[in-house]
């Protein structure tokens, strides 16, 4: 009580507090959250990630990590007429999931942050419209997890919020349609080809409820090394996601050793090699150490892992260089990562999501592929 | 110093500070950014707009605020091979002047927060990947300019950042050749139909600079009263505007009365009337009073205005309905609003951005028009 009168005092900007209590006030006001380094945020109120789940489809529930998911669909229509509302009830399904880990009901939810891969974020507007959340649509193709992650931490940190949603998806389907062809054409992918998963993941993010919480975050620039191939992604985002990891190690003076697994979104083998070597050019080794929290299939990259080979088996479902899409990365950390989380498996955890920021027309007009990467440090 | 030996101690988490002081950080930990009532958020701090601008076409230079555009483009390809590109550099020109009139140079910026109208934000990223500044997409159709405003100074007022940047844009040619018809088609237009602007605006949002500030703000839900006529979106848009003003009022126990000015996105003549019908019904009269700061054509609405009304002269340039896009509400806010409430003739202003978060796939497959508002009060 002491604390809500006094709050409602300096807000009103009344002088009723003692001459030190509000020269205090002033001198703390700004310290919710700070800016370390050139880039990097820290959340001095720690936000909670009191719930979270990962949905998938079919392909994603016969991988190495289905048994994690909350919930597979083997029919990926959903039972929807269209692919987009498809993917909207992946949103819809992981997002009822959350709250209810959360033990919270969607009305007690401040703000949801959304988007997915689809023109205009259609999936996330339709998945969620009946929610009744206030909503801000977000854009990061990839990204998106950590992106909307992020901005609930900050809003849930400086008070304006008790509670945010972090929501996204794809659907190999919807994605294929808009990106690619059709599904009828059936196109020949090549070797660095990613597969867009069926999947989506969403965290609630809250001032209070358990111990996983957000330390830390990162919001990256938008690079681009001309690349301009379309079915090589990972090359397109490695450079994101290098410049994205090295800034935060130099503004955080932490290393690679200092955390359990470096996990970036989806970029793939041929992007996960590239940054273990783009980051070796800075100085910055991630595959020293072998004692990954959760290794990978090839188990060459030491603290790195990457969503997009974590989700599938390469060897035997033919998905080329991984899986790729805004709900392979959410759908992996909302999952397995989450979980092993919470089990102390694994404690500290720096997870980067990539995008590509490309669309069909932008291709079409025979554009580069602009990458981002985000980066958020979660622990327990 | 003081405050910053005061910060890092707190952040620390060291127990440096005397009982009381500690306390005291806990107490008022909390109340950078404030919840009040259902929806609105209040800024402690104040975040600062210290730099604006708003750029535009061709017709909406012959416009009644044509004068008040600080660069206005007769060659509305500005230089470009493509509309999409054009449009880039609409949000390009918009962010320098911005920069430029706040005295500060783009790798001071923290964070931007930018959006567009067309598939995957593509505008956005490629006007300003060369700016090298942190990068937060966002979607919230033509309520973009008020998403990025609220983001901005969330992330501001939080400490997360001194300065952030808002930014939005629409091209005429890019959004009919995505949402429409080519040019060349020469479809007719119903006369419930907006035009679309070929501009856009830019806010630099910063804790200090200047007396122009945000005081609170409303994040919208999404609102689907089944409307389906993309050639209407005023009606779709009208009810999200209307849930989001009755909310302000009843949280904020404001009128009103108490504002010089409540300042629609683009909901057009036929939005316009809606919504004044509709806040009727909610005990809202938002047209009782005709003083208005600045009045629109038909003078018709008291403290209430619409962008879209604003741009165009509906008399004299064939528009229909008014002006649409994320570019209509941005360039009339960061121009002429702005402007008058620096010189002190409006000082109070209830700016209501509205969007239709629906996108041609989802037009095409027979899907409803959702509608969203989201809403800022910005003082001097």
């Amino acid at each position: 009580m002491m604390s809500k009168w006094l709050c409602d005092k300096y807000i009103a900007n009344k002088v009723f507090l003692p001459n030190y209590k509000r020269r205090l006030c002033f001198e703390i006001g700004g310290c919710v959250s700070k800016k370390i380094g050139k880039q990097t945020i820290f959340f001095e109120k720690k936000p909670k990630i009191c719930g979270f789940a990962g949905v998938a489809g079919k392909k994603e529930s016969e991988g190495p990590i289905g048994k994690f998911f909350d919930k597979t669909f083997q029919d990926t229509t959903l039972g929807e007429k269209t692919w987009e509302k498809s993917e909207g009830m992946l949103q819809k399904n992981a997002v009822e999931i959350a709250l209810e880990k959360a033990k919270i009901s969607a009305n007690e939810v401040d703000i949801v942050f959304a988007g997915d891969l689809l023109d205009q974020c259609i999936s996330s507007t339709f998945g969620l419209k009946d929610k009744r959340i206030p909503f801000l649509g977000q854009f990061g193709a990839c990204s998106t997890m950590a992106q909307t992650l992020i901005l609930s931490s900050l809003v849930v940190d400086s008070g304006a919020a008790n509670t945010c949603l972090a929501v996204t998806s794809s659907h190999f389907c919807s994605a294929e349609r808009q990106y690619r062809f059709p599904l009828e054409y059936g196109g020949q992918r090549t070797p660095t080809a990613q597969w867009t998963v069926t999947g989506s993941g969403a965290a609630v993010v809250s001032k209070d409820g358990g111990d996983l919480f957000v330390n830390s975050a990162l919001i990256g620039k938008i690079e681009d090394l001309g690349v301009r191939d379309s079915s090589n992604m990972g090359a397109a985002m490695a450079p994101a996601a290098a410049e994205t990891i090295k800034t935060f190690f130099e503004d955080t003076k932490t290393e690679p050793t200092d955390y359990d697994l470096i996990l970036t979104g989806d970029l793939g083998e041929t992007g996960s090699v590239l940054l273990v070597k783009l980051l070796k050019k800075y100085g910055v080794d991630i595959s020293t150490d072998p004692s990954a929290g959760i290794s990978h299939s090839s188990g060459a990259f030491g603290k790195h892992n990457d969503c997009g080979l974590m989700i599938y088996d390469r060897k035997k479902q033919d998905v080329h260089a991984g899986g790729s899409g805004c709900g392979c990365s959410a759908s992996v950390l909302c999952s397995v990562i989450f979980q092993k989380m919470k089990k102390k498996e694994i404690n500290n955890v720096v997870f980067v999501a990539t995008g590509a920021l490309m669309s069909p027309t932008s291709f079409q007009q025979g554009e580069t592929i602009p990458g981002i990467a985000h980066l958020v440090n979660i622990k327990i």
